[in-house]
């Protein structure tokens, strides 16, 4: 084991330092060595000891076993292991199992056209990129969800569990289910340094660190020593330990019954950092200290450095490890597990090859019913619910679907998936608590972090899922998303890496609707960060109404290797399409709404756009005041639902032809759009269309506070009577009659202002207003009691 | 004291219901209740416990205490004992202390024109709105550091304790040094709930719960019960226990030299969510449940809910509170502190006040000498160190500046403040440490959310810092720098909200060098993300060089509430304006480099734009390019030091004016922009400028790996090449021989592409390319080394 150890060591030093003489079977030159050194060797002998050692026990006992690496800028040593098992040949067959072989697997590492430096998609059973660090332990907690014979050994660097999300990764124990879950083994790789700093976990009282570690609710192993032969038998020891613990206390849940929550062993690992390589450089302390974080020796021009880096590679005695041929010893590669066993080959860690389709029921089964445009009332995201209900509910037995949500599935509005699923949760549980389980499919706990990171590690193993989020806070996992965004980009390009399901938002209680919060929680920039990536990984919905949003929903469990983010209201809201209608529209995309516009068989003289439940509520009834004052006016309606469509053809897979775009939109009309979110985000996507000069946007502009709906909008310029008034200024054919037509709007938003002021809630006409009903209206009231419900 | 507390309950839950009768001197109507119903009770009498209790310490010992909500919806509670305290008649008037102004403070809440539901900057006595939950612990720290006096009460909800950034604040105890800072007294809010689910650490064993405090390294003291009676004991004794315990730290500490990390204490809080609210309300849990969390009872339509909120309000017994003129009675206003004293009235909850300017040396001073443009070579991120450095040394004894990192100080290249301060840590210390200690002004922590959480906390009590970071990683706290640019943008609304120093973000290791690093370290959207807010707090610098960074850092160092972002690589490059070009050129924030230019006197035929330090370079390379082999085209160079100054004038107080935009970018010649961020964001700001449709951006597109330097622009098509082939491509009128010199560009690329997949690094004639040498060169090496020495 040892001896596989040093196998792994050599493997990582070499990767990061040589270009050629990879067994070092001549004398060690300078053109050998890389001209740039680049890679992470701090962090490295750790992680071999680790995995030599988890290769026992998996052999011994059959496991199945997956392993993350918090610091992924480890990747040497997760290469050196899939090469040391064969799985690197297997995938890359130009990177042989001969002194070839060995030589291009050095070069190739952080070199150009070669590899990242990184645990990337490209190195074989790896799920975890772990260059941003911190979401080591919810990724591996999403994994194990609903897979359980899997054990996840997780790796936590000392430093990354200074970050927030890592400090709360800990607490997915409180939701590990030990009967129908697999089990995380999460181990502090407590090498005491970061990049240039100590870890403070490091620096803290034995005992301290045990209570934390009690405190989270786990019975924490330690091994702790500098000398290998002795870490090796107290990690073999700790090992044991902890796969025995695991297996009892899966046997007690799964035989018996029992599904109290356990300690789940873990363990602390104190190691030094840089373990083995040189204890000093140039009179400067480097073994067990932060200066190995990186490459140890930057400067290889100095001869001395040639010598002290042979002589390091050659204190793991190659010639013991390798055959002639460059060949890991028979004996030695027997260590190893074998197939599917090898981590490096776990199907869990391509998670494309599980994934099976989810039971669908027919969304046009819970279609709202629309007489006529805006006759019917709905609340978008609750019939979404009902639907995801139903899917949850035909896919209960699989057990491949979950609900993310950080305390908002409810406030959200999905609350009828609770009666099929309940809450998961593997805490203390009392009478009064409402459809809280150990059994239950939605997850929900008070981080985006943590929802986002379970969701991803669930994702990436082959399973299905939905995160419903305030809109305002998903801002919390804008750097996460970039990060599976990346994976994802690369996986297209990586053959052997298999599509997994998309990751799908919803973000409601938006911007324009959030009732009992103001300022804080109104922010529609999400999409703006998501745009920046690639397209072909990128889709962005705004269904108007529950009809297309069943349709959308719909289609985002469908699609696989995607970020599909859906943005729709919570409350109560107009109807505009039936099912039928609604389909076609998301098919299209975008289209006109031929029963909202008056201009057929003619050119418009202005297009009234809409992107978004509340823009396009108020783009009709900016249309209907038009219409009613300005009858000759020719108004085209066009509503989009799929953002990407605005974009060229050229940019995004989905964007609209040149062609199309022109007549839909013309060429030289005025153009008054009305967008969910920052209005740029239009001009953006839209600056090289024929039209941009005529296209005039209203959207969020940073105004707002706790108020009603409607003054929402007012405030941001996005309501009713400010696009009537967009359009007047836009076309001076009205003339002289305009001016009364504005100053009568100006008198109602007068009045608004008024009454808000007065009665704390928006004039009937406002809240009452109902297409196609003239200008009269029935106060119809918002609901915000059901908020916590 | 309970009758000080069911004041401050009567004025929470009035404000959350009442329109009217504020004293229910008459049965209450439905006329006296608000239509809509807006607002936060469950937490609120908890936090009004809690006040109460620390007015009694504050009183007695005459304490310097400021008081941080975690859950910020309980906005009606700081409101209220502002209110009861006298703080708010005096910041508005309006709200006078007597029936009328109780009448409007009960309306005013969560109203049309009046004030947010949340903790805001409206809220005096507040630094944190608490809307987004997880910061309050990093908030309160930052408010300690350098605040002897100070005592920061924290309240953390239950909730809250589970998100990341909450998680990981705990460990501020690891930072904070009891001689020279102050301290945080957090109390875990353990009502149970959060919007409908439990909170785990509600429901695990009381002993686990001690075990993750006294693992966090604190001393926790509990108080638990339902009984008011009761729980005021415990209270009271908790709180006496506590302050004599920082007492007892403090002094070892200050006068005996004590500088061990102390065991802080604590307070677990365990009182029913809701407290004293109806138990059960229409048959369901109310009191002690979630469903206490917003307003138990939403439908004021049912007569019956009326006269349970009477009976729910007289509860309080509001006849023994409050005079027949609504004023509180004088025994009770007696209990609160006065003046300065009140918590409401903390000067450091208004740091402007607060606030002294920074010593500065002279910025001119560190100048790199540039003898001719690109003579000189620098890492401009170190000479921004050299800077730094003395600015720290001259406020040394000031104590009002700190630098925060998480863990990239030096690999950002800022060792050079080393020099005159440690680093901050608590923990244990070992010989072989650098540069560590409790009295350290550099704080770095694996956390970027615990980074911004303590400078903003810092910032807001009226003191100043530089916060360094990755620029990829930036993103990880895009919805902090969110919420803090909403509380800036409000804070220019109020006029009693004195200005603070500007957050200042210096992002480095940018994306275009990530040696060591890949694609998941390349991202350079935060800039895109911050353009969303509103522009008078944003300001965007991308200094090519080391002196304009010097006289950009120097700026944002005197500015006061905005939010710099300043972008600036830390490698050796190029350096191209002297000290006095580089004052000038930033005081422009863009404009015509002549010596790069030679179409003066004349019409340009191109014009070249860059911002960014890599971007000018590659530019500055294809204009020589250019210049060489098309010698009579008329090239103009353009460089953009300040972002904003694209934007037209109406949008951003920088924006240029259209009329100077036209005469620098002309109305009609072809633009090739060479932009450091991604592509796109250059159209938005400029999409209205006369010569928009002519305007060709290369930017960052989501291609790259851990590559080559050059490598990295060529796979975004941002270097010299495909500038080059931008330009030929626009320019028809170059005709025939344009040919050749295209083809000879594809030549070189195709060598660049071979070089590199050979040798690993660029070769020689682009490495060392100098401006003004023609195209041969000698290779510069990159330094990579450096990165964590
Ligand atoms: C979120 C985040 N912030 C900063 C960095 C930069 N960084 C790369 S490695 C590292 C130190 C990691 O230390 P540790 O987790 O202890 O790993 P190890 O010691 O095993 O290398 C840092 C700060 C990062 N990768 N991710
Ligand atoms: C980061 C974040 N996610 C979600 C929310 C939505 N939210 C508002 S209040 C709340 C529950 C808070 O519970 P807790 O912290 O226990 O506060 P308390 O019980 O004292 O009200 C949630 C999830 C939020 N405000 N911030
Ligand atoms: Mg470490
Ligand atoms: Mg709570």
């Amino acid at each position: 084991m040892d001896a596989y150890w040093r196998a792994s060591n050599y493997l990582s030093v070499g990767q990061i330092y040589l270009l050629d003489n990879p067994l070092l079977s001549e004398p060690l030159k300078r053109e050998h060595i890389k001209p740039r050194l680049l890679g992470h060797w701090g962090t490295s002998p750790g992680l071999n000891m680790l995995y030599v050692h988890l290769n026992r026990v998996i052999k011994r006992d059959d496991l199945e076993m997956m392993y993350v690496i918090g610091p992924g800028h480890g990747g040497p040593s997760l290469v050196a292991h899939a090469y040391l098992e064969g799985t690197y040949s297997e995938v890359y067959p130009d990177i042989s199992q001969d002194a070839e072989g060995l030589r291009k697997l050095f070069k190739q590492f952080s070199f150009p056209g070669g590899i990242p430096s990184h645990v990337a998609p490209e190195t074989p059973g790896s799920i975890h990129e772990g260059g941003e660090l911190g979401y080591a332990l919810s990724h591996a907690y999403g994994a194990a969800f609903d897979n359980p014979e899997l054990i996840v050994a997780c790796v936590v660097g000392d430093g990354e569990a200074e970050t927030g999300p890592l400090a709360t990764g800990w607490h997915g124990n409180k939701f590990l289910n030990p009967a129908r879950d697999g089990c995380v083994l999460p181990i502090l790789h407590l090498n005491g340094y970061k990049i240039a700093n100590p870890c403070f976990l490091a620096r803290i009282p034995r005992e301290e660190l045990q209570k934390f570690f009690e405190g989270m609710g786990y019975a924490p192993l330690f091994v702790e020593g500098h000398d290998p032969a002795d870490v090796h038998q107290q990690l073999a020891a700790a090992l044991d330990t902890a796969l025995a613990d695991i297996r009892r206390i899966q046997t007690d849940a799964r035989v018996n019954g029992n599904l109290k929550r356990p300690a789940w062993p873990m363990i602390v690992f104190r190691t030094p950092k840089g373990w083995t390589c040189p204890a000093e450089i140039d009179g400067k302390k480097c073994e067990d200290y932060w200066r190995s974080h990186q490459v140890p020796m930057g400067d290889m021009d100095k001869p001395e450095h040639i010598r002290i880096l042979e002589g390091w590679m050659k204190s793991y005695r190659p010639e013991e490890l390798f055959d002639g041929d460059g060949r890991l010893t028979a004996e030695l590669a027997a260590l190893a597990p074998t197939g599917r066993r090898r981590m490096s080959d776990n199907p869990h860690a391509n998670g494309g090859l599980l994934l099976r389709d989810l039971k669908m029921p027919d969304f046009r089964d819970y279609a709202v019913a629309v007489q006529s445009p805006g006759a019917a009332t709905a609340e978008s995201a609750r019939v979404m619910g009902s639907y995801l209900r139903d899917v949850m509910k035909l896919n209960l037995k699989s057990g491949n679907f979950r609900l993310f949500s950080p305390d908002e599935n409810n406030s959200n509005r999905w609350q009828d998936v609770l009666e099929v699923t309940d809450r998961c949760f593997m805490a203390d549980i009392y009478p009064e608590d409402d459809h809280l389980s150990p059994d239950g499919r939605l997850m929900e706990v008070l981080s985006e972090h943590q929802s986002q990171g379970w969701l991803e590690g669930y994702l990436l193993t082959g399973r299905h899922g939905f995160f419903s989020c305030y809109e305002a806070f998903i801002h919390i996992i804008d750097s996460m998303f970039n990060q599976h965004a990346k994976w994802l980009k690369v996986c297209n390009e990586i053959p052997w890496r298999r599509p997994i399901a998309s990751l799908n938002y919803f973000l409601s209680s938006h911007v324009w609707r959030q009732d009992h919060n103001g300022f804080s929680h109104q922010d529609p920039g999400f999409i703006d960060h998501v745009v920046n990536k690639k397209a072909d990984i990128i889709r962005v919905y705004l269904p108007p109404d529950a009809n297309t949003l069943l349709s959308v929903t719909d289609h985002c469990l469908r699609s696989r290797n995607y970020i599909n983010v859906v943005v729709a209201g919570k409350q109560p809201s107009p109807q505009w399409l039936t099912m039928d209608q609604a389909v076609k529209h998301c098919t299209e995309g975008l289209g006109i709404w031929e029963w909202a516009s008056n201009d057929k068989g003619c050119e418009p003289d202005v297009v009234m756009a809409c992107c978004g439940d509340v823009p396009t509520l108020e783009t009709l009834a900016a249309v209907q005041l038009l219409r009613e004052h300005l009858p000759e006016l020719k108004v085209r309606v066009i509503n989009v639902v799929n953002l990407m469509k605005l974009q060229p053809s050229g940019e995004h897979p989905h964007g609209l032809p040149d062609r199309d775009f022109d007549a839909l939109f013309t060429k030289d009309k005025p153009i008054i759009f009305a967008f969910h979110g920052y209005p740029w985000l239009i001009h953006r996507l839209t600056y090289r269309r024929t039209n941009h000069a005529n296209l005039h946007v209203r959207g969020y502009k940073e105004e707002g506070t706790t108020t009603t709906p409607f003054d929402m909008v007012v405030l941001n310029h996005l309501d009713r009577f400010h696009l009537v008034e967009d359009v007047i200024d836009r076309l001076p054919q009205l003339g002289a009659r305009a001016a009364y037509f504005k100053q009568a709007i100006h008198e109602r938003l007068i009045d608004h202002r008024h009454h808000i002021e007065k009665y704390g809630e928006d004039m009937p006409v406002i809240s009452g207003w109902k297409w196609g009903a003239g200008s009269a209206g029935k106060a119809q009231g918002t609901s915000t009691k059901g908020d916590n419900v």
